[in-house]
C-alpha cells in the first residue's frame, strides 16, 4: 500500500509517499516539501529514493495547486516514483489538533472534518492549513480514503488531575481549556522503539520521553499511555524551547502587558517567537547557533544553555516521582537526537533515582542507542524519531481493519 | 531584649512583643493584631502571654492610629505587658520585598525605606502598607532602631539560571523581571529547624522545604543557601494554592482574556482570587473546608485534593532532580502542620528516589517530628514554622552585631 503523507502548514507542504507492506516493513519512496505558499516565488524541493534531488521555483497560490504539483511530481516521467496516480492508495494527513474528539488517529469522514474544524479556535494556525489539505486530496485523488493522525490524540489518556488547571472549573467546561499536549505521534513512537531496544513491553512500561527539538516537550507514559506532557493549552507551555518560553510565571506576562501596552496578540507573539534559547542568548533560536556562540564565549549564550539544560532536568524529576520511578528516559527530535551535551546535563547526578549516566556512550551518539551503563535501573536512551512513519502506519492500520 | 514584630498589612496589622534574651531564648509576651483598618469598625483582638484574650472594636483610620492603640495596649493598666513603652527596645518588620536590593534582613536607614519603595511596583499591596509601619512607628516611637525582614531575601542566593525567565533578556535589564520567590523566613527557619532535628549541618545539606499555607511554595535549597523556589516574579507561580492557580500554560491566561474581553488587572485578580483550590472545589479556599467536601463525596473537592497533591508531588521530584539528592523533605504552614494526606500523598511512591515515608508517624501527627522510617535515606519532617519569632531573632542579631 502505496501512502501518500502530508503536513500541511500555513504556508508550507511537507510530503512523503512510503510504500507500507506490513506494519514493520516499510519503505520511503520520495519526500519534500514546498514552501512559500501564497508568494509567487514558492519553492519545492523534490528527494526520490533512488534519484537525486530536485528542487525548482515556481507560483503557488494555494495548498490545492501545491497538492497538485506534488502529485504531478510524484508521476513525473523524469523525477518521479509512482507511474500513476492510480498506485497511491490513501493519504495520511498530520493534524495539530483533534482537541478531546480524537483519541486515536481516523478515518476521514464528514464528522471528523467537522470535528477538525471545530478545533481551529485551538489550533488558529495549524488546524485550517490540515484540513486545507485533506480537502485538496478529495478533489484531486477523490477515490482514496484519508486518514488523519492527531498531535494531541495519544495525549487523550491523562487523568483529570493532570490535565486540569487550577483556575474556575467553567473554563472547561465552557471552552475546554485543559492540557492537551502535543507531539503524541514522536512521544509514542519514540517509546515503543525504545522498549524494543531494550526487552521492555511498551504496555507495562513507565517512559519518559523527551522530545527536543525547535518545539520541545517531555511525556510521562504509564503502561503504554500517556500520563501527563509538558506542553498544555498551547504549545508554549513547559520546556525552555528554540523562541518559546516555556513555563513562566503568568503574573510575568500580565505584567509586561502592562508596562509595554501590549495586547495579547503581541503578548503571545512575546512569549511565543521572541523568547526561548533566542530572547536569552539573543544570538539564535537554532541550538547549534547558540552552541556555537556558547563556545566563543557569548556568556547570554551560555546562560541560555545552562537554562535549557536546568529546565528539561527538572522535567524529568518531576516525572519521575509523578510515575514514582520509571524503567527508561527517552531523548529524541533534532537536539535530543544530536546534542550529547545537552542529555549529559539533564541526566548527569540522577544516580540517587537510579539513573546510572554512560558518558562514553552518550558521547557523540546520533543514532538509537543505550546511553546508560549496564547495570542502570533506570535505562536512558537515544530513539531518533520518523513522524511520517507513524502517519503512513496508522494510516495503514486504519484501513486494513476497516469492513470492506 | 523587648522587640515589637509588626506586620502591616494594607488592611491590617498582625503584632507579637517577643523578649529575646539570646539567639535560642525567647519568650513571647502578648500577640494581636487589627483588622479592617480604614473602616469605623476595625476590630483588634490582644492576648497578653498569661491574662485572657482581649477583643475591642474601634475606629482605626489609618496604620498609624492602628499602631498607637497597639502601643497603648501593650502598656495597659489591666491589659497590657509592659509598665511603659521604654522598654521597647527594637521593631522588627514583616517586608514582603526586597527586591534584589536585599540579601538579607536590614537595619532601617534613609537608603533602605528608599529602596523599600523602589519595590512598591513589584509587591504594589504590601510594600506601601510594610513602609507605613515603618513610618509609623518612627513618629511614635522615634529613639528605636527598626529591622526589616524580607520574604524575598533567602532566595537572593539561587543562581541565574533557576532565576531567569526565557523571556527576552531586556526584561531583566530593564524591569528586574526575575523569579524573586517568597516566604523565604520560613523556609529558612524551618531548614534550620529540620536541620537541627536531625543533626544535619545546615550548611552542607540538601533540603527542600514545603511551605502550604493558603499561599504557598517549595524551596531547593543547598548548602544552607535558596537553590530554587516555586514561586516566581509574583506569587501566582508553582503550586496550586487556596485562590492561586499556581503553573499554568501562560497561553491560557491570554485565552480567556481574548474570550471574556478581560483587562489585565481581571486576569490578574482570576488567577490570584478566583482559582486554586476554589477555583476547582467551587467550595472553599480553605483546605479544611474543601476537605470536608471531599469527605462528603463533592467530586469536584476531590479532584481539587488529587490535583493539589500531584503538583506537590511533581516539584518535589524536579527539586530531588535539581539538587541531584536531598537529605530531607520539610513540611509546613498550615495545611504542611497539619494535613497528613497532603504530606502522604507527595511523599508516598518516592522509595525509587530514597524516601521511604513512614505512614504510621505521619498520621495525624500535627507538631514537629520526623515522619520518615528509620532507614529512609531522604528524611521527611514536619516542622511549625513561626516567622514572627525570625523576625524578633534578625533584628536581634542585627542590633547586637551594630557598631556602637
Amino acid at each position: 500500500m502505496k501512502i501518500l503523507v502530508l503536513n500541511c502548514g500555513s504556508s508550507s507542504i511537507k510530503y512523503q509517499l512510503i510504500q507500507v507492506k506490513s506494519k514493520s516493513e516499510t519503505k520511503l519512496m520520495a519526500k519534500g516539501q514546498i514552501e512559500r505558499i501564497g508568494l509567487t516565488d514558492s519553492v519545492l524541493t523534490h528527494k526520490p529514493a533512488d534519484k537525486p534531488k530536485l528542487a525548482f521555483v515556481q507560483s503557488v497560490p494555494d495548498h490545492s495547486v501545491g497538492i497538485n504539483i506534488i502529485l504531478s511530481t510524484l508521476t513525473d516521467a523524469n523525477h518521479g516514483v509512482i507511474e500513476s496516480l492510480n498506485e497511491i492508495a490513501a493519504a495520511g494527513h498530520r493534524v495539530a489538533h483533534g482537541g478531546e474528539y480524537f483519541k486515536d488517529s481516523a478515518i476521514v469522514t464528514p464528522l471528523v472534518k467537522q470535528q477538525i474544524e471545530n478545533c481551529f479556535e485551538l489550533a488558529p494556525l495549524h488546524n485550517p492549513a490540515n484540513l486545507k489539505g485533506i480537502l485538496s486530496i478529495e478533489k484531486l485523488l477523490p477515490t482514496i480514503p484519508q486518514v488523519a493522525v492527531f498531535d494531541t490524540s495519544f495525549h487523550q489518556t491523562m487523568p483529570m488531575e493532570t490535565y486540569l488547571y487550577a483556575i474556575p472549573y467553567k473554563y472547561y467546561e465552557e471552552f475546554r481549556i485543559r492540557r492537551y499536549g502535543f507531539h503524541g505521534t514522536s512521544h509514542k513512537f519514540v517509546a515503543q522503539k525504545a522498549c524494543d531496544m531494550l526487552g521492555l513491553e511498551f504496555e507495562k512500561s513507565k517512559i519518559i520521553t523527551c522530545h527536543i527539538g525547535n518545539g520541545a516537550s517531555v511525556t510521562a507514559i504509564k503502561d503504554g499511555k500517556s500520563f501527563d506532557t509538558s506542553m498544555g493549552f498551547t504549545p508554549v507551555d513547559g520546556l525552555m524551547m528554540g523562541t518559546r518560553c516555556g513555563a513562566i510565571d503568568s503574573g510575568v506576562v500580565l505584567y509586561i502587558m502592562d508596562k509595554e501596552g501590549l495586547t495579547t496578540q503581541k503578548a503571545n507573539d512575546l512569549i511565543n517567537k521572541q523568547s526561548g534559547l533566542l530572547g536569552i542568548s539573543g544570538v539564535s533560536s537554532d541550538m547549534r547557533d547558540v552552541k556555537g556562540a556558547a563556545a566563543n564565549g557569548n556568556e547570554k549564550a551560555q546562560l541560555a544553555l545552562r537554562m535549557f539544560i536546568a529546565r528539561l532536568k527538572r522535567f524529568i524529576g518531576s516525572y519521575m516521582a509523578e510515575l514514582e520511578g520509571a524503567d527508561a528516559i527517552v531523548f529524541t527530535g533534532g537536539i535530543g537526537e544530536n546534542e550529547d551535551f545537552i542529555r549529559k546535563g539533564a541526566c548527569e547526578g540522577l544516580e540517587f533515582m537510579g539513573v546510572d549516566f554512560d558518558n562514553q556512550a552518550n558521547d557523540g551518539m546520533r543514532e538509537d542507542a543505550v546511553i546508560s551503563k549496564p547495570n542502570s535501573r533506570v535505562k536512558v536512551v537515544v530513539a531518533c524519531t520518523d513522524e511520517e512513519l507513524v502517519i503512513a502506519q496508522d494510516t495503514f492500520r486504519l484501513l486494513r481493519k476497516r469492513p470492506e
